[in-house]
């Protein structure tokens, strides 16, 4: 055994199983200050923060993870045990008591350390030192112990289950629509390709004529881009149905707002066949869930949004988006902006101007040329225009992208002839044969959402393990 | 236009923009049951169920996807449009009253039809006829038109929303672990690799002396059969996590019990150091999910659930779970049951064995050999064993499984180099080094609780979008 080693092999002599540490109960911080149990015996557990020596006494903060703050506990100086300092995991048994400030403390009767965090042998972070997030993201295994990452976290897992509450009571039901499928869906985005690993494994299996890459399953198979022609099936026996998972593009993109991996929502409306329903859904669905995680998260926001992003939510929150129609956004660009004029679609500056154009309230941009947009998408009436939306969003751009969905059986056949699409979704176009009905529905990217609503400037740490191009870390 | 395309194309005359019907306010039939609205104008959608000719009335059961129910309409045979069958989607209008049976019904004003089905063209399900799963299983763009598969559907969603909410509760943070992963966490399960489709892009990637595999990524890259590693990195700031997302396997197998994509619950428990609060931990969760399913979906539930699930479901609700360490369960099994003794771990009839030995009741093993079990699995003191659980239920055998995790460092780098795995997963071995905290947790098949939840033979019929070797469909 090294003798660096030592340091981390757990001395004996610490672990004392005192019994009076099981007769306290357990409390996780965020539970003692949302009930401020006075002259509760507690046993609290949790990372140290900062100590401050005093008088008589030791001042430590402590962290758990349940919440943004930090719990102090008052332990008299003789009850400090060996390796006490930033970092070390400890669980300290005392009474709760309200100081002269009116916060709550625990006096602590005895602090066990349950790991120490020895910062020689290489521990990244530095108690009081702000790390910049390129640093911190360095340190994907431990960056949950800084606070700001901490804080996203939490969001994250609450943004989460706020959309998964707002939409159930909107009656949608929820579907797991696959990861490995046979579609590309949009045909437009680079896609992963997965096959078994194994490769005698992939002999065995391989019937004659295919590919490495077919072996498994017979065909090509693809990580999904979206599993909103799933969910079109799904909503002719169903009605409404959402997905909310992981989504991969295999793009050679280190953009701030680009992942390999992420998580995307999509909705799909049963019954709705136009754009103005398609927009006030939107619409209720974005300010519902921002409040609601604005609400619940409020703390955990303050330590993280600066004066614009609070803007930004402000206005995505209290004002009414703004709703023009392609032709209309370019002639605004064409101008008003200084930068390039639009010659296809929006680019990012071109969103982000017209955003600010309006004041910085979000943008809801439909009526697209059909050349412009997927396959999928309806065809107005006596136009070459689909019934299209991007929603545009400050500091991030497009955050959603929606539509009608063409139920014309006809015009989707001629249409996906037309793209040489025909054969692999055969079973898309029969959706449309039998009981056929209306379908609208938009994607939300969950992270560029993250991004927005904390002013995060890089969506690499809004998700836990991001995945960029030369960058799979754990 | 061909001949038999006229049929699928809406005919014009039947799209009658009736301006009546956006005086109506669209209800679903799970809220009108829920509601039992009297005398209220309402619009309805869905697809049609049968169709029943009585003397001055039609008498048309309607389904909409939001509840098993089928509501029935009564239409004036003179209003009666062309195209009504079995499958047809349609909007009704009318006026809910109650009839002789005290059952509430529509009399309708006004029947559309949204989207005919014409049988002759291939409609795949029949009006009045129950279909084989196995049948069903070969149209998965339709199948959620089936009644048996929407409310499978309707329960997995309440029982993702219930899991979810039941560990929220309980203080679990959701953390999306990644399904790209360079870790194939136990080394034991076959893996998916993936990589872009792309060539080019590929070779404009690829570092020098790198495989196409590692192109992207700089290394291979895998699809994730664990999220568990990960939620052990983020407990040690968050305290307690859980992730519940698809999780891959690439076997050759083709069992009632395997898919090569699955959904898995896992719950990391932060600063718990036994298996006895595992074990509790484990049972609360299932039947506290259990409960709150069978209440919620009763009707489902009982379109579904024959006398032996009923059975099961009712034991795992009311009956404390049966313990038993793994030597036990050996001796038991090599007495009493007449196949294969025991050799090595349990195999899967030896699994169902026990359970049935025990009444039906699920069965936790625990203590089991080293040799068995994943390497970061806590090493009992003294002995060869592990303190670790698999959870085994009725008709599907393994449900659960659970450790403690090795805590201590130096045991844990012995048993990494012993195994040779201490390369890729050194990150993992110095969350041990660094404010160290004890964890345990378990992780449960999604689609097996469903199995037992619903006596479903074939785990196929328990996911949208079914995947196993030589069957990616959609």
């Amino acid at each position: 055994m090294s003798h660096t080693l030592k340091c981390f092999w757990f001395p004996k002599p610490l672990v004392r199983n005192v019994s009076t540490f099981s007769e306290y109960k357990n409390l996780r911080i965020a539970d003692i200050l949302a009930t401020r149990p006075l002259g509760t015996q507690t046993s609290i557990k949790g990372w140290v923060k900062t100590v401050r020596k005093m008088k008589d006494n030791l001042f430590i903060d402590v962290n758990d993870g349940s919440c943004p703050d930090k719990f102090q506990i008052v332990l008299p100086k003789a009850l400090k045990p060996d390796y006490l300092s930033f970092g070390a995991s400890v669980e300290v048994i005392g009474k709760t008591t309200e100081n002269v400030n009116g916060q709550l403390e625990l006096r602590a009767d005895e602090l066990k350390i349950l790991g120490p965090c020895i910062h020689s042998e290489g521990f990244p972070f530095a108690g009081k030192v702000s790390h910049p997030p390129e640093y911190i993201r360095k340190f994907l295994h431990l960056r949950s112990r800084t606070s700001a990452f901490s804080s996203i976290l939490r969001i994250r897992s609450a943004a989460s289950r706020s959309i998964h509450k707002y939409l159930s009571n909107e009656g949608y039901l929820n579907i797991h629509t696959p990861i490995l499928t046979a579609n590309d869906c949009e045909g437009a985005g680079e896609v992963f390709l997965a096959r078994p690993e194994n490769d005698t494994h992939l002999k065995d299996m391989m019937k004659h004529g295919l590919s490495c890459e077919e072996a498994y399953f017979d065909k090509k198979v693809f990580l999904t881009v979206s599993g909103q022609l799933h969910l079109e099936a799904m909503a002719r026996g169903l009605g409404s149905v959402y997905t909310f998972g992981p989504t991969f593009r295999a793009e050679n993109s280190r953009s701030r707002l680009h992942l390999s991996e992420f998580y995307m929502l999509e909705a799909e409306a049963a019954f709705m066949d136009n754009l103005d329903d398609l927009l006030k859904m939107m619409e209720k669905f974005i300010k519902n869930i921002t409040t609601e995680v604005a609400n619940e998260c409020e703390r955990d926001i303050r330590m993280l949004q600066d004066e614009e992003a609070k803007l930004h939510v402000n206005n995505l929150i209290k004002k009414p988006f703004q709703v023009l129609n392609f032709n209309e956004a370019c002639s605004i660009i064409n101008q008003h902006f200084e930068g390039p004029k639009v010659t296809e679609g929006l680019n990012k500056e071109q969103e982000l101007f017209l955003v600010n154009y309006f004041g910085k309230v979000p943008v809801f941009v439909v009526e697209w040329p059909q050349a412009l947009k997927p396959f999928y998408m309806k065809l107005m009436p006596d136009t070459l225009k689909v019934a299209a939306v991007d929603l545009l969003v400050p500091h991030v751009g497009e955050l959603c992208g929606g539509s009608v969905r063409e139920n014309d059986y006809i015009l989707l056949e001629q249409k996906l002839k037309r793209i040489g699409q025909s054969e692999g979704l055969d079973w898309y176009l029969e959706l449309r044969k039998f009981g056929n009905i209306p379908t609208s529905g938009f994607g939300m990217g969950f992270e560029r959402f993250l991004q927005l609503l904390l002013g995060i400037a890089n969506i690499k740490d809004t998700i836990p393990f991001p995945r960029w191009p030369h960058n799979c870390i754990l």
